[in-house]
């Protein structure tokens, strides 16, 4: 069985949107579709670097593009990221557990230590 | 005003967790503490390529590591990936809506084309 955390589809999307520029092309094209040139354009940018930005969103899925004539236009892929913020909200639980179980422990502690304290002192 | 998308910090958070192996390490201290010599073995890996991972984990603060005597005791670290999860979020309601629009506006394209199919017809 595949463990949820070995899928490999995970390592090329986290990749994918682990760079400022690409997170931010994907917020401009949630608003509306753009051409490579104007998203270029937008994030101050050659033609060259965000032809390479699309693409790698192009291969996570989650950005798709059709050129007409000699403009390439971008917009939201199919991928939405649901499985990958499924695994993020597992971990976070996870996370939570552990950080109150240490203080379930700290709190045993300080609870022993103060009635050791009182026993010495009896 | 730096933009949500521009955080440079979830550059490096993304990035963490873009490899199986440092997910798995992440869900493996989510169970339990372990040394960098257990993490290694678990995950079928060389000393080295482990304290590679750790470190890329550490760096983005999901993981800290106590050194005791010889043994490098790995734990998770404070940082909860909470904002990351809330941009994940934030982009998943927006590819939604994206979506929803372009929905409707096939919808839209239908209808029209049904009208007009009848108008022709009349």
């Amino acid at each position: 069985m595949v463990q949820f955390s070995q899928l490999r589809r995970f390592d090329t999307s986290f990749a994918a949107i682990s760079d400022a520029t690409r997170r931010g092309v994907l917020e401009q094209l949630g608003r509306a579709d753009a051409s490579i040139s104007e998203l270029a354009q937008r994030f101050d940018m050659t033609l060259t670097g965000m032809k390479k930005h699309v693409g790698v969103l192009e291969q996570a899925g989650l950005v798709t593009t059709q050129k007409v004539g000699r403009v390439r236009t971008c917009r939201l892929g199919v991928g939405g990221l649901r499985e990958e913020a499924a695994w993020i909200e597992r971990y976070r639980q996870m996370w939570a557990a552990r950080f109150e179980d240490l203080d379930k422990i700290v709190e045993q502690l300080k609870q022993k230590e103060s009635s050791d304290g009182r026993s010495t002192t009896e």
